[in-house]
């Protein structure tokens, strides 16, 4: 599959990758040099500056601080692929140079040990994000390369990751270990993929095959050390870190949910170019486990703040969640993965659930503010007065200290062609996953064929697919294969090929049609949306007894900008009688939600007492829903997504 | 008021006074001797060891470890003032001594101190508990000298106060300051009532006056410490110790529960004692938005265990709950002297309902075994896995590292009988708060006259009180006052006198009478009970939706042993048509309230799915709950109070 070429050309998504290029790209390159106002400083050029030997100072920021300078790369080579811009391109070249220049003669490259720890490399693999960064430098590499065609950033990439080689594994003399934040796996997969080179893949395999392995590492690393750490944590945990049990073993999602889900795409990449079977079987356990038990309607993963942790099935809390935007953009690599493994819908299901909910969510409408922690539940108040509830802000922020998720953000909007289609490994099948309107072209029953996509998603589940041949190919035999999306729950939705009504056979959730494609076919697929009442599983006590709302794969909630306070004493009505209409003006223009609800008042409880004895008098009220990825745009208050049922 | 003779002779009542007796104070002797198996050690007795010159070792424990051998001691003379007991009285005594020995010439007292740090006393006032064990050691000594007439820790406790009262206050040279954790205010006055002695009065009052004031104390102590401190928790949180504002000036609750209301308690007797009229405005105040707007329904305060503290208006989480058993307690010491400052009822029904409910739980059965945290919704597997339930215990525990819950649990149940009745300054009207069988006599215009209560709550609501007068005289003029309880809210309650029906006037929630009494007449107090629905204040967000069932004083849970799990997945039937019945043989005899509910099926969920559409299917049942204090006294499994309405 030629990825490049893919071209989003698409109502609702043009909007995020215009925003990034011209607004989220350009905004991080200034928080990278500490030049907004107001933001906790990122240090991260600095830093590099200071290791390259340009200029003097302390280190700042975290051990992993710089990553963020590698995943901005990522997203800028990302955003040249589609939209060239030598003015960014060569502002990028510069910092390739930087990062050039704070390079070790023997390939080395990370500012914290250059700067704060000499002599201490490698000497902290449990807390340390050394072969982290290493990951994030190798991704933006590749990303750079593929997108410029320029090599110094992958050359000096190749000399981090060689070095590494010679550094890692089971021979005498190398350190028998992993990172404590798995990251470089899945960046050596992507390494292989450009250069060839089996060394990479074998190096992330043995990362893999080695985490959990007994003795443990971290353990041991941890004794050695004098028992200290960096952040004072006391003994390693390991579960936290993944490495509690061989990889191999593991069944339930555990621990700290980015690192979870990073290793979790590296596996799904092994499983597949290895032919791993146990491999594949445990990404399967897992993601079972993580989808069906661990994951919020938002497509959010992780449950508490203590260690960004997945915590137990069905664990689910509204407001003193967790859901990472970091955490969700794994989850979408891991999918992304999964459909490489198996084209199977449910993957597919989940990457769009995480796409449009949690993580388009966690961007502010102007492309500024961010939300690290994405509730489903928000009390402002609380949020300030509560200690279990500060980690969850109610309105974005403009950039963190640990400022990991902002550029995860850019580095997926700014590459979300890469997701919509596949094309069977025999050249027959190609697959629609994602409904976003682009230009594609693959080589398809031995025919370049060029798709272009038109959708009206998320508002409308309207999608067209036509074929374009190249000139003197009459025809090109081989099979589309489209979604059926898990919201779209009435009977088979409607197939039309040239406006005829065209039979379709169903398989692990694709409709597929197999013909003789004619250059000017059109496809037609037809999934009318209507707002939907959602209940969760009876064993997410958090949910127990309410509702949420879902149109197509927007979920909604409910604002008190719309409703009023307390948001929770909104109930749904006997009968809810959902309507919805478009709204030009508001938040930019979305689908609104209206239903009826009752609700309890709070002024007739004058007499100053907490509790009184009940009666079912409340109040009819009509409700107002908003696009779940569009709360907090307008003044703080209070959201939910689950209202009373 | 003559408080020694009230003794308590009641059904339900003297269960709990015996099993102290016999079970508690016995268990937590050995506990202080560090004598349970798998629990965590004391040290206490070994740290008097130790300071006294006895022993050699290491101080262990927590700082304010010698409270706990106080605080049973206080409990001890409550018990030996109802129920004389040579050997355990030679035990104390023998306690007392050694108490003795580890005492300063100078009158100083504190092993942590004196082991650990000698030369730094009086130099950690924010974190190291010297005036709040004074506090304990004074509540002790006053108890122990009622109880039993010697006078030994008395006298040594007036030394320590002493040597207090020069060391702090505004003369030059002295301490400006006062202690991070509120108690000895409390003691203080203690200690006047039975000395006389109006200088500890005054030190208590200074204590109150000082704190706040700015400069701020604990900040300047911080800064000339260093800015280190023992638990390492940064600069000091003046909200946390209430010491953010003068005390007059507050009037939210915040910070750690147990010392705010350690604090209130202290406010109310000395505006009452000192006709402090700001001061009385401030509990009032402090008062309202307590039990208004942050005390659970089972009486339980404090909503986070981040600082065991207050967080914010109507913010009442049940799982991750604090509600601290101290907390309850010290509610109740605060809500006896607002009681004394003015006889209103709605002090009498919290007192009453943190008894019942909170408190009384947070004892197992067997009197071996503790809650710390009392939660209100308890998933047994979330505590294990969940970081942010971790303080919520599904089990009561043997002992804790942090031990002040248990013997604070035995101090008050042995010494109810002071909760029962208040004499008017007077001497025209008695009140009856609680309805606990009891002799008690007292002094009522002009004659001593003896009142027999008997009381069948809190299974039934009917109570007698019988008058008997001397011999020799006719009569006795005074008046009765019934507290109308909270939870009787019918039409008036029926008051009969010698069998005959008797209007009355309500004051104050009091139902009164005054007439000449006749020795031999009996007034009975008919409060029929039945178990009714209550509903949460609309802002209460965790109850919003949910029903709670109280019967009489008692709040009732579900629990997984009679309804299945997940609990959450029941819901009130549309009718819920409750019924009641007397267990004889469960947990010990109690009155059982089910009705009808409706619950979602989980097995009927098979596809692995998180989400679905909703529908209403649910199927009926009939549902089983148990006294709230009874909880957990079977195998481990999931508890609510509140159910879906």
């Amino acid at each position: 599959m030629q990825k490049k070429q893919i071209h989003i050309q698409d109502d609702f998504w043009n909007h995020y990758s215009e925003l990034v290029r011209q607004t989220v790209i350009p905004y991080q390159w200034e928080a990278l040099n500490d030049r907004i106002e107001g933001a906790e400083p990122s240090h991260a050029i600095r830093n590099f500056k200071i290791a390259a030997g340009l200029a003097k100072g302390e280190f700042g920021g975290w051990v992993f601080q710089d990553s963020d300078l590698y995943k901005w790369l990522e997203a800028v080579a990302y955003s040249l692929r589609r939209h060239p811009d030598p003015e960014l391109e060569k502002i990028s070249d510069e910092a390739i140079d930087l990062i050039g220049q704070a390079q070790h003669d023997n390939g080395y490259l990370n500012t914290y040990f250059t700067i704060k720890e000499p002599g201490k490399q490698w000497t902290n693999l449990y807390e340390a994000h050394e072969l982290y960064c290493a990951g994030h430098l190798i991704e933006a590499a590749v990303a750079y390369y593929e997108a410029t065609g320029k090599r110094k950033l992958l050359d000096l990439s190749c000399r981090f990751a060689d070095l590494i080689a010679t550094l890692f594994g089971t021979e005498p003399g190398q350190i028998k270990a992993y990172c404590g934040h798995q990251e470089i796996e899945l960046a050596l997969v992507k390494l292989y993929g450009v250069t060839g080179e089996e060394r990479y893949l074998n190096l992330s395999r043995y990362f893999i095959d080695e985490r959990g392995n007994e003795p443990n590492y971290f353990m041991e690393e941890w004794e050695s050390g004098g028992r200290t750490s960096i952040w004072s944590q006391g003994m390693p945990n390991l579960e936290v870190y993944q490495c509690h049990l061989p990889v191999r073993e593991q069944t339930v999602a555990i621990g700290h949910s980015v690192r979870a889900v990073y290793m979790y795409t590296a596996k799904a990449d092994l499983a597949r170019l290895t032919e791993d079977v146990g491999l594949r079987e445990a990404c399967e356990r897992l993601w079972s486990n993580t989808t069906g038990k661990q994951m919020y309607i938002t497509g959010g993963i992780g449950s508490t703040h203590h260690g960004e942790a997945f915590t137990l099935d069905y664990d689910l809390p509204n407001d003193t969640v967790y859901a990472e935007t970091c955490a969700s953009i794994g989850l979408i690599f891991w999918a992304r993965r999964m459909l490489q493994l198996e084209a199977k819908s449910e993957y597919a299901d989940v990457m769009e659930r995480a796409l449009y909910n949690n993580v388009l969510g966690s961007m502010s409408k102007d492309g500024k503010h961010f939300f690290y922690v994405n509730p489903l539940e928000v009390w402002p108040e609380a949020s300030r007065k509560n200690p279990d509830r500060h980690h969850v802000k109610p309105v974005r922020q403009k950039w963190f200290g640990c400022s990991c998720c902002p550029p995860n953000v850019a580095r997926l909007l700014c590459s979300l062609n890469d997701y919509i289609y596949d094309v069977s490994d025999d050249g027959r099948t190609v697959y629609t996953h994602l409904f976003i309107g682009s230009k594609a072209s693959f080589e398809l029953g031995g025919v370049i064929v060029t798709l272009h996509q038109r959708s009206e998603l998320p508002w409308s589940g309207h999608a067209q697919l036509s074929v374009s041949l190249p000139e003197g190919e009459a025809c090109a035999a081989f099979e589309m294969a489209l979604r059926i999306p898990d919201w779209f729950q009435s009977e088979r939705p409607t197939l039309k090929v040239n406006g005829e009504m065209q039979l379709y056979r169903v398989e692990n959730g694709y409709a597929k049609v197999d013909r003789n494609w004619l250059d000017g076919d059109t496809l037609e697929w037809l999934l009318p949306m209507e707002a939907k009442l959602i209940a969760a599983h009876p064993l997410i006590r958090a949910d127990a007894g309410k509702v949420a709302i879902q149109r197509g794969p927007l979920v909604y909630c409910l604002e008190e900008a719309d409703n009023g306070a307390p948001i929770t004493s909104l109930a749904l009505a006997e009968e809810p009688n959902l309507t919805e209409y478009a709204a030009q003006n508001l938040l930019g223009g979305c689908v609104i939600v209206e239903g009826d609800g009752v609700v309890t008042d709070h002024t007739s409880w004058s007499d100053g007492k907490p509790y009184r004895p009940f009666t079912k008098q409340r109040t009819a009220v009509r409700f107002k829903s908003i696009p779940y990825y569009l709360w907090g745009n307008r003044q703080p208050g209070e959201m939910s997504v689950w209202l009373q049922s």
